[in-house]
């Protein structure tokens, strides 16, 4: 796990943050302690069987106060060869496609190539039980496939499945992913998207494109799109850049800009500055800075 | 502690199940994540302290979902020779009598030669705080004895408490219990139980005959009784059984048949089928088939 | 961490405890766990950055139940020579300040030479989020000094502040502190402490002095006062004491004798009896004993 404090800045957060809360300040001190809690046994054929449980503690952004550490959903996982299965409190097979996040500049990373998407894909819960699914992944070589089914809960037409391929060649990976939420009698939402990503020498770079319908919002459905970049400016110091958007009226826009300076033994400094921009309402500045710690 | 999951059928779940929820599939994603934290100290005369806290994740088997994990309330011991004693979280007399629970068919041990016993004794909560009582056990050679108190919660008049013997003698062991529950100017509650268990070679088979007065019940007051066996079929694979019922017209019978196949390194594939039924009510069947692992 | 568990007594638990339960009994099962999970990495600069949550179960001192164990706030540290900072759930330089709490009687060490004060001082929270603060002391020699502070809640004009300064000479060490909590447009509240603590051989002693304003409370402001000691009958057994009062009407004075007999390995049996009394009211009695195992 990691642990990562320090300073956290959001314009008008007492109207911008997810729970506005009146008074609340734009500067506020933020921190995150992950512990992840692994557990494995191994068959006498090989075949490996595990499960995590994490311990999360994080500031509440609305506020500006601390809240308690909790546990999250466990996740159950059995691999053999290039066969992983997940069960449980999964990240499905858009969450975990390569390249999808990209680098996300700040120590709280709040900017993102992937603003423009709004799909509510099946996602790995940190904080809660999360989804009580399945996800696989087969990779042979260059190549893998992984596919997610996480069914709605009782009384809902929610069922969600996901699929990803990916191929690399040379220090290029590409990769495609569907995925699709029932929606009973009404439309369904679906997401397509293409990611590719690169490496070279001192540069990492990575492109996000995708087309979403997502079912009662028209300003979210259409194309997204994005790109992130990072550079090693010395041994020690790398920065890092995002920008994503969307075509729809009610898409957000990110940019992002950030530096990760590693101070060895697993200790970075962090710190970025970013504006987020929903459609065509006022943007808002956010930066941050501080310590990262990995244990 | 251990991991397990895998699927999960109960014949009608959306009716069936402990809080019956509309909708809910009979076919499920079960799963448990069960970390035992212990602590301990000695003294420089031998005498061992030690502290309990368990962290378990369960499926929620109302709808299929998952539930994140939680605490359950610490449970200290002092050994010293043949004495233990529990404080706080404790498993009573009856919980801890060898051979009540058997042999239980099932991934999730869904059925038990006990099913028609419904006295409410004094259990180890894995989920919740459980009782702040007091257990001790004291062990001489094939003899055991053993007792549990647990003090009401202030304004009920619910004092318990239980006790045991247990005598081995060869490859036999017969325990006898007795619980009571004050329950204030009414009549209280009450069991007597005794069990019989037994190894020879691959087999090993347990019985349970009780009688038990439940307050307010006359439906689950009366005799009940069961048997459980377990026998393997190779130097893998284990095939067990239980029934259990009782004499009351509350009472609920089991009937289960299960396997475990070994597969070395501590994991197992496990599986069972069975049916619950209370009383003259519809009986329910209940399939399950998944893995688990010790760690 | 520790364990402890034992017997504790509370004169009319029912009318005295901080939650008072119609019926409650005076004697309970009295028990903590405390499991401190700490992380930690060095930068190779030698800067140390760790982070702690603590994983705690008590019993519910008004019903005599108990609790489960829960997750409390994080606490991050950046420690480098003589200078450490704390960021999130921290202690501020009152809860950190030698000699503030003195010997406490008692397994649940229910006694203290601080009754007297009421100052709501910057505090480490065991059992919840704690707030959302910043410490920091630097030490250099026999000299040490400390500030703490912490932005009380949106909406709030509850911000807060401490200081302290610390000098040892010889077996000696001298303490001052002061604390203000901002009140908006009313009176603030604030404490100004001074603490003396020495060791001499086998016996060590404590006293605190100080002045207090709380707002909103004649009753408890003014002077406070108390004193507190240790000595070692022998090489295995320490009897304390601790006298605390203030001179305010509403202010709380305690009188507590105590004993700790070492059976090594870490355990100790502990006990107390004590008076506590707020201004003119009754005295409630409160007594303990048990045992207590470090791990």
């Amino acid at each position: 796990g990691y642990g990562r404090f320090g300073i956290g800045y959001m314009e008008d957060r007492a109207l911008n943050s997810s729970n506005p809360t009146v008074d609340a300040p734009d500067t506020i001190i933020v921190s995150r302690f992950r512990l992840n809690i692994d557990a494995s046994a191994e068959t006498d054929a090989g075949v490996k069987f595990s499960a995590r449980v994490r311990m999360q503690a994080d500031e509440n952004a609305d506020t500006g106060e601390a809240n308690a550490a909790g546990l999250n959903g466990a996740r159950f996982s059995v691999e053999y060869g290039g066969l992983r299965v997940d069960v449980g409190n999964v990240a499905g097979a858009i969450d975990n496609l390569p390249n999808y996040y990209g680098n996300e500049p700040g120590l709280e990373t709040f900017m993102g190539q992937y603003s423009g998407a709004n799909y509510d894909f099946i996602g790995y819960s940190s904080g809660g039980a999360g989804v009580n699914g399945v996800y696989a992944r087969y990779a042979v070589g260059d190549f893998a496939v992984a596919a997610a089914y996480d069914q709605g809960a009782p009384g809902t037409d929610s069922d969600r499945f996901d699929i990803h391929a990916a191929y690399t060649f040379g220090n290029i990976t590409a990769a495609l992913a569907y995925g699709e939420t029932d929606n009973g009698a009404a439309d369904d939402s679906d997401i397509t998207v293409l990611t590719l990503g690169g490496t070279w020498g001192a540069f990492n770079g990575t492109l996000i494109v995708g087309d979403e319908s997502i079912a009662g919002n028209v300003g979210q459905s259409d194309t997204f799109y994005g790109i992130s970049a990072a550079y090693d400016v010395s041994s020690a110091t790398t920065i890092n850049f995002a920008y994503g958007d969307g075509s729809g009226d009610g898409d957000t826009r990110n940019i992002g800009l950030g530096v990760i300076h590693d101070l060895g033994g697993g200790v970075s400094l962090r710190g970025g500055i970013g504006e987020s921009k929903v459609g065509n309402n006022d943007g808002v500045m956010r930066a941050d800075f501080g310590a990262q710690f990995s244990f």
